[in-house]
């Protein structure tokens, strides 16, 4: 008989969370992390937010798109609901199957944004994502930071609706991702991302490591 | 100096929900409505769910294609995001502009399709709809009570992956609507929707009375 996946000699099939704002290197530091965990003898899957199902890339298309009229309280629920479907139709059959999964953005993003620096009540939108995409839960959530200046710099011209807003309000983004890892401190972990590409994914590792 | 248009002699703008099973006849009564409300001088305005904004229709072909793979929450999740859409970027302006709304479906349908007849909580429900798509409140809402075999014969074949559910499953339906109405009893009213199409018009315009 087979070992069950979660109890492979490789561990646990974890789901680790990379947030934080346009340009703070989430997308570099997942495929670092994915290659790290697969030279582990992990077995890894890797998705991005909003978007990673056929339904939810039309929500991410619907959300993006510069002629989309919505405001920060539609957008939750959008975001939300892309979340929960990405949950129950990839995330959560992965882990199930013994596979660990690395994503980009998560309910950080959703506080961040629509809660810290569009004014929607805090308490309301973490009882919208916990209660509604709160299965299965990550097991680690790393918000990186970088100074907005040098992530707005990393990342070059703005491509989508919502990197339109500017440095200003990039700040307050960068504010709200600390704030959710501050109001969710069990799970989150702020990492300082200034620094080149290796230095920033040893540190990615060695938090990492706690939850292997 | 003009009145300002919730104070004109025809009364002030209300919001009117007609909600029922498929086959039920909420477009029919509801143009019935729309133009009994008319002919009383009234600015009406009538509007459809999910839809009625250029990004609910996107969100309306998504909950209603065969394609889609989605779960009750998920439903849950969008129904709220067209409703909210629409509220904000259509009903709300109509209500301040003295402009009443007829409003095909509305919180009745997801509490009766997402939680009662697929089993999501009620309570988690009711605090997702009225929290999120909360306002402006209806007036007035109206259950369109009919024998769902009555219905299932005037709505005949079905055309979309949620009128594909079946008869038993509308059952369930009907009784999650007359369920809303019990736990939303200070503003909701159920009708009975069996009968001509002008005794059912004078029934709704009966109870529509006490809210102009």
């Amino acid at each position: 008989m087979n070992l069950p996946p979660e109890q492979s000699s490789a561990g646990p099939a974890r789901l680790i969370v990379l947030d934080g704002v346009d340009g703070c290197g989430k997308s570099t530091q997942a495929l670092r992390l994915v290659a790290h965990l697969s030279g582990l003898g992990r077995q890894v899957e890797h998705v991005r937010e909003p978007g990673g199902t056929t339904e939810g890339e039309l929500l991410r298309d619907l959300l993006l798109d510069r002629d989309s009229d919505l405001s920060p309280g539609v957008e939750a629920l959008l975001f939300c609901a892309a979340r929960r479907q990405l949950l129950e139709k990839r995330i959560g059959p992965c882990l199930e199957a013994g596979t660990s999964v690395v994503c980009e953005r998560f309910h950080p993003s959703t506080f961040a944004y629509q809660a810290f620096a569009w004014g929607l009540p805090e308490e309301q939108v973490l009882e919208l994502l916990h209660g509604w995409a709160g299965s299965p839960e990550p097991d680690l959530t790393l918000i990186l930071d970088l100074p907005v200046q040098l992530a707005a710099e990393r990342r070059g011209v703005s491509t989508d609706r919502i990197e339109d807003r500017g440095v200003d309000f990039q700040d307050q983004v960068a504010l709200g991702m600390k704030r959710y890892a501050e109001v969710c401190f069990k799970t989150s972990v702020v990492i300082d991302a200034d620094g080149d590409e290796d230095q920033v994914a040893a540190r990615v590792a060695e938090v990492v490591r706690g939850v292997l």
